[in-house]
């Protein structure tokens, strides 16, 4: 396989400029912008014939734009010959919609695999999917990496560990929590959210586990609205918790999420830049924990024919 | 094959109720919504299991957004096990992304097939496609109708026709331009763009053929900013041209297109519906004639096992 | 499509004619049988062009004979013409591989699907997942249907409700666990593996949630081993738990399991027939619900294109 | 990817020995007959496992024949385990079916390559397709030669430009003519088919633009019948036309196109030899280009990894 | 399914015919024919939706053409939107390559296989197969008819049977030889080519089995060249046999086969009508027996979803 | 292409072992193993990023499970990034239903191709195909060895040819018994099996060739239960033959054939080791000749891209 070479849209070409200096090369050469009419277009500026090609780009907002986006880098890519094409989508958008838990609904997630492929891309490498299983989406190799330890080594140092819980925000990232408390050497507590009765449409958030004069740490895969977390927060301080952290690796903050964050007593929120955080986003709360370096040695062994999963044996 | 339906998205829903009126079914129940993370969610309402199903959406303006709704409908109604599915694309979007005119651009046009058929379109129907060699770009059956009739009626009954000269307002679409003169027997002249010399940047606009003092009626599948239209309206009344008509079935009107219709000496600009015209844009001199008919009409001969071609029989 | 047959394989031919009692036709006639070299021999003994079939088969012990033998029946009823044809597949084996969690794993629940479709299922119908995600892993159109209601009625029947608690048996099962919780009203408890220490090899199970005097009852798709339900049943009677009973979906019953039932101080399990509980393993404690009804009503539905949607709706 | 290698069929096997000479390298070694039963017969006869390997085949006369020949010629190299196969096509017969401009026709141009790939294509190198769209019809990387610098620099040397007119033959090359036009910086005209009246069966030729006193030269993709061609240059004769040139890039020279050209007061007929112009073709005013050169440089950067965009740079 | 429709291309139109005798219909109308430059042109010219379309057409001399019209035919019908299409192959050409028995050869069965697929065959409808795993080069339905009955009842019509011994022609067909001497109650012997020794070039050919004094019955799949029938005449008069009648069901006649036939000693050679024997070749002592009946009996039990194996039940 | 690795799973791993020997590496390392609930688990244990990795594993007894086994590991190997894979099946079971000879059979033999490419097989390498036409079953290339000249070179070396004559088993084998018998330079009988009369249930095994006094060499490709072998064995002595010794290329001995061949007056049976003679089944009279150095050698080949025909030329 031929030189390396990386190339990003309009996503988060920060992380991908992030990315080629860990890797010390250039940013591939290409157009990616959008005509009076909307339409995308992608010259890619630079021979690619043969080499080893890998595409940054999150689907994340605005998220129909950088997936089409993505989708025809691939094509433009496949057409000009390159050697290998990897999409590098650190955020795999429509993550969450990964089942059909009601009747006649769409698997999103399982449609922007199969988008993906028919597109070109002959690999696949993200970061903290939503579900491990839509690796399976896929029938092309997809390395996906963990800001777990990212996240977890933060904390470490913070020396926050005596007293701490860790709270899966929902049932559905209780396993992930798991995780973290298990890396933590720490207890795990999950909010359930319930509906009283039959007839009450008013939910409760249920706390399992003990969490009383703890400090927490909140864990989800990403915090979208901050609707579930801001409810977390005043529900364990409620039940007697000391001070609130919160953490994810995809900071999607959509709509009234920043405010929202701005305003809980939520002690500090850690995340990482696989999505942009940028400008009035940047509260002093929130810290962001870059990526790159996890992404950018991925590629490196990627193309030199290394073990990924290595970089993640404790 | 059981029972028609007919369901629609959010990019045209006047025009899928209209061709629901023509063929005196209800529109089909289904919500397509965004989150506050833009992800886009389908539900269909209603039990389509060896249904016969249509799913109206042009690929127009928000054009991505249109794209991906569609992609996602066509997901949920395939794994709710609709008996077929067509996907009705009065605009087919980026169809002017064809080929390869550079090296390293994508052929996006070729892209738009594959992912409408990987989501799971069975069909498509569709109107006037920019080339109707995108009818190759499919592997499944393809019904294109075209425009050119409703058109030709409409400036058959206004009876400018003594002195008329169509003109193709660009080298492009010279094909089609002389389609509508030999409809309407009368004669054609092109517009040119050319460069004057190598170190010229500047272009002029030839016209190839005989226009002074007749009436011109200008063609094309598309009105995008309307830079063309206006420039060619200029051109042909230095000419000597008395006055300039033009149409066209896809009304793209994005960015200034609006504005330089206004301000241009252009008589009047007939197009269809296959993209709204809607509100700031429904100048005096823009005619939208309705292509509902025309859809419902294949619709129900799709449906029935008839001829769609014999639609267009003269 | 035409007249509708059910045929099955070895694994669950009581089943098959449980459902075909349902539906009040005669089973299909086939041969499914070994030649001495172990190579699996169908077939298919009566007409069954454009006929609409279904092939009912658990992929339960002997595992990979059940699925040779369905792949193969798949193959046969494709190229004898069959119309449309359903996977039946009451218990999808396999189903706990459906991601990579360490490096160089396969997920061989996504290879089933592909296998299955490649073999020639056009549809897939089955019960309880162990992830809804494996929806996912298909193409073609799945329904899967779940026996959350069965046991929900069972429970209910049963008067135990004032006191009880739904206990999940594993992270990993704490959703479906909610869902059984809130279907029940009664409240949610999680068991918890964890290794005390980094060196420490001997896992502890700790109990998320309240359970001290209250009747417990264990909820997971399936019980393999039982290992983990009747380390769960030891657990919760020291923590108070007056008496538990427990359910699930699939009774795997391998090894040790039917044993480890009989020594164990549960009340009753409760299971349904995906998998044949037969001989030795009917021990008096264990309680059999047949999923025929459920299966041969989805079946009729999708013969004759109805929502099986419908069937669950609350 | 290791070694180059080149083989034929029998189509054009002069140019692929000139190409090899270009690339100084022998043709490689095979058999391809037809058997008494007319069945073609291949047979590789030196190792091509791993090597990077160019089958170059024009589908040109006998049509059927060469495209079939060049099916198995892939089939056979697949299945020998080739490294790389590029089918190098320097006429793309059919590509004149490729849109349904009528009810109920195919599209050729689509299924030759569809054709070609099930065969077991990796690449396509080709020249001066009929339409530019036909590169999408395949999902495979097409490189796309052009003969026209060639032919526009034979034109330059002859010295002709002071009173030159680029002349389309149809409206449907009158993009390829202005290109044409544009790098020679002459102007343009376009010759017009049209029936003159509803019940009139005979078409006249127009001439769309100015012509009298002119030296023309006619352009089109490829000279079939020279049907076109012969009555083009009467008309352009009659319309005071001094003399006439005429280029195109593919000879097809079928039927009585021979006896036309050598009857018809045309200058000259300049072509290339992507199909071979042999023995009484060879008129005195016929000119062969060849076009080895341009293919042997693209297969040798295709082999290499380099741009082949780059020879187009101007 | 809807109405039923037979087509037909050039290479056996009256078979074609004859088969809608047999089912009463109308033959399908539609033009194929080739163009001057041989490009091969098709129109349908009846509404094709929803039918159940059936194309005959033998892969028969001229066999490229054949094939490539058929091919052709097949994309028409899928872009026309017809419901079902069923290739009605009688014979098969390339099927004698269907194997690689020296290196770096084609598997041409197979690659016709993958063409009239990707084409847009849905079922084929073939007669006596070179091999029997022809079958298993395609994933969709094949239904073989075999024409042995005929021949069978032809000969026991005859009476020839106290003293017939069956003569397979080569090895290879001595499991089809075997089945028609199991028919008609009579031993079986077989023809072996053998070369004498390491440096001779001349072959002898064997007989293996008793057929002195006997009347001898051959049987291959296929006339060809007529070589190795001549040859097996000429040995088994040598052996003592008395007469020597032959038999087979597609009747190639290639090159010298008929030239050989009327010379040889053969008393009759009994063929089908698979291939059409027109003209020159009807020599008396060729008798052809219709497959009309056969085929036209397959396609109604293939529209109205009969059985077509129980045609064969003896 | 980087890197060799060899892996293998349960079936046969004595047989990977020894192809590792020839080829001087360690045998790859890897898990594959069954849990309690007998669903096969596969990890790789050491990088195979972009190495060109084979899986040695035969479709022999446990059957079903071999195969499963096999189908995993190909895709966890695929998940991986194996740069290549190559399927090494020494034995490709399911072999003997390669066609459809009755209606509504599957045909596994191309099932099981398609099984093995779907699960991420490039390539396959195996020895003796039960016919091959299988081959043909595959569109990924096909490596196929033959045992012929290990089987051939044994018995030259033993010195029986004077009086030899090679029977074939059955009238299917009679092609590979041919090329056996052409090898050693001597005769061919046919072992026909036949029912006598039409209600006879009986079946009789003629002798098709002379075999009179002779000493008997019978071949198929693999020996099952023995019981073809031991009629033939029995058959020949009643017709004065001296003494009978047996070879085939794949022992598989089901059921009763060890203990048939132990009773049987066969003189010797000698066959290789792609399925292993372990333990019992290892009798005196049975000689196991090893294929490990002819697969090592194939291999060998395949990675340095040399021709593996070339082993073959004699």
């Amino acid at each position: 396989m031929d030189e390396l070479k990386v190339f990003t849209g309009n996503a988060n070409p920060g992380l991908a400029r992030a990315i080629c200096d860990y890797l010390n090369i250039p940013l591939g050469k290409c157009e990616v912008f959008s005509f009076s009419n909307e339409n995308i277009f992608v010259r890619i500026m630079e021979n690619v014939r043969q080499r080893d090609v890998f595409v940054a780009q999150p689907i994340c907002s605005p998220v129909n734009q950088s997936l089409v986006e993505l989708l025809i880098m691939l094509d433009a890519l496949k057409r000009a010959s390159a050697g290998r094409i990897t999409a590098v989508v650190p955020y795999y958008g429509y993550g969450r919609t990964d089942k059909k838990d009601q009747p006649r609904v769409p698997i999103t997630a399982r449609l922007i695999a199969d988008l993906l492929t028919v597109a070109g891309a002959n690999r696949l490498l993200t970061v903290d999917l939503h579900a491990g299983q839509i690796q399976g989406f896929f029938n092309i190799p997809v390395d996906e990496l963990t800001a777990q330890y990212l996240l977890r080594d933060y904390f470490l140092k913070k020396g926050l560990n005596s007293d701490l819980v860790v709270v899966a925000t929902d049932i559905g990232i209780s396993k992930r929590a798991r995780d973290l408390a298990t890396q933590l050497h720490v207890p795990l507590a999950i909010m359930e959210k319930r509906r009283l009765g039959n007839e009450d449409r008013t939910e409760t958030l249920n706390v399992i586990g003990e969490v009383n004069k703890k400090v927490a740490l909140t864990v989800d895969d990403e915090i979208d609205t901050a609707g579930s977390l801001t409810n977390t927060v005043n529900t364990l301080l409620e039940r007697g918790v000391r001070e609130v952290y919160a953490c994810c690796t995809h900071p999607v903050f959509s709509g009234p999420a920043i405010q929202r964050i701005a305003a809980s007593p939520v002690q500090e929120v850690v995340v990482t830049d696989t999505i942009p955080v940028n400008g009035s986003k940047r509260l002093d709360k929130i810290t962001v924990l870059s990526i790159a370096p996890l992404l950018g040695e991925a590629i490196h062994r990627i193309h030199t024919g290394q073990s990924v999963g290595a970089m993640f044996e404790q």
